[in-house]
């Protein structure tokens, strides 16, 4: 049977999502506690995350022998370490990819904008140390909406394509706390940190509102402003076309 | 001159409030990073919290030569750990003590109600695991109200009084989130902690909501039903007559 889990993760302790030798990562942990219940497992992921990078929604899939759901989410999040949990494990039809169903992929990053940083959210947001002008990075964050080649804000791998599809990408505040939330059909590596960053000179008013639009149009990783920290990003929610299950009750 | 402090802090990683030999707590912190500028410190506090207790507000006061009080900030937050925010640095009237002239603490008592709890609410909840009846127990929160002895609330302390006043408790809740908000001229030792493991027992529905009324009178320790675990309290407020510095914003 195909198995999907919902599940979120702090990432502080982990190096990232993806499964690695000889350290911990969400993919290993994950697939050690399956394969405890249900033998060897390998595991299909809908956005890999960087070490630091939290996930408050992610999806996972994998082919499994028959199994009680129920139970089986019971013994994982016995299984798991705090810092992961397991929301909802449900049967999904035959051939269904976490990965590759999955049409839309929501982030948010959160900076901490409050003259003092607050101890309670040091490790779930970034605390420049500078004022920032939230509608000028709203402004700015406009110009990535869109099918574009992000080559400027993606970290390089060779003979892949870096274009993409934004489609919505906005700054708010909320109190102290600055909220990017940016959503599209998928996105390459480091290019929500490397949004983040370039925003961030546009806030501190080191930069105009289009430096976007001009980053975008360089094509080149030198034309950004190098990547955010890692704690301050989350991986939202994670959609599927209608007749797939709806996201659980979220934290 | 007198100098007073309002902080906050996550208690996680700290032996409490109060300086210990060789481990690590609060005020070991502080005295050793005001030492550093200002020679050695002894600091007085408003309220003493336990291992493990956190605090969005808290305020310390002690005697120092002069100072420029802005430096003195700026100097405590890079000396100490993230863990710990220094929000404001004021002088007060000659003779200000943070805990004599405190006379209102107001304390906040989280609860994750999620099924499955959040990764992110882990260090800042408890998550009992349990169904609870907020209603049930905000009725018999509602006994504590009122000066009275709390001896079944208090952690022994031979010759001290128990006596104490309740100015207002109550339950409400927040999304998955149950909060216990308790004021007070001041508290005993685990009184709250005391509070919120009994009120758990009304919300299971294993005692009644008299059970708060009941235990008061009885005068005994085991009347109560234990502590609740430290990691779902805060030190929320610290309110001074009027006159005094308004707390600052805080987290």
């Amino acid at each position: 049977m195909t198995v999907r889990l919902d599940l979120s993760y702090d990432g502080t302790d982990f190096h990232g999502f993806a499964r690695q030798k000889d350290v911990s990562t969400v993919q290993g942990a994950l697939e050690a506690a399956l394969a405890t219940v249900l033998g060897p497992i390998e595991t299909v992921v809908a956005g890999r995350t960087d070490a630091g990078v939290h996930a408050r929604h992610q999806v996972v899939s994998f082919e499994a022998p028959e199994v009680d759901l129920a139970r089986l989410q019971a013994s994982l999040n016995r299984m798991l370490p705090a810092s992961i949990a397991v929301h909802r494990v449900d049967r999904e039809r035959d051939g269904f990819s976490a990965r590759f169903d999955a049409n839309r992929r929501t982030y948010r990053y959160f900076i901490d904008a409050a003259r003092v940083p607050s101890p309670f959210s040091a490790r779930y947001s970034w605390h420049t140390g500078h004022d920032l002008d939230v509608e000028r990075m709203d402004e700015s964050a406009a110009h990535l909406v869109g099918a574009h080649d992000f080559a400027s804000f993606c970290r390089r791998a060779e003979g892949r394509s870096t274009e993409r599809e934004v489609l919505a990408a906005g700054f708010s505040s909320d109190g102290n706390r600055l909220v990017f939330e940016v959503a599209g059909t998928a996105f390459c590596h480091q290019q929500i940190r490397s949004f983040v960053a370039l925003l961030v000179e546009v806030g501190r008013g080191r930069r105009d509102p289009e430096a976007t639009a001009e980053a975008l149009a360089a094509r080149d990783r030198a034309a950004a402003a190098g990547a955010a920290p890692p704690h301050g990003l989350f991986l939202w929610e994670i959609a599927y076309p209608a007749g797939l299950a709806e996201p659980p009750d979220l934290p």
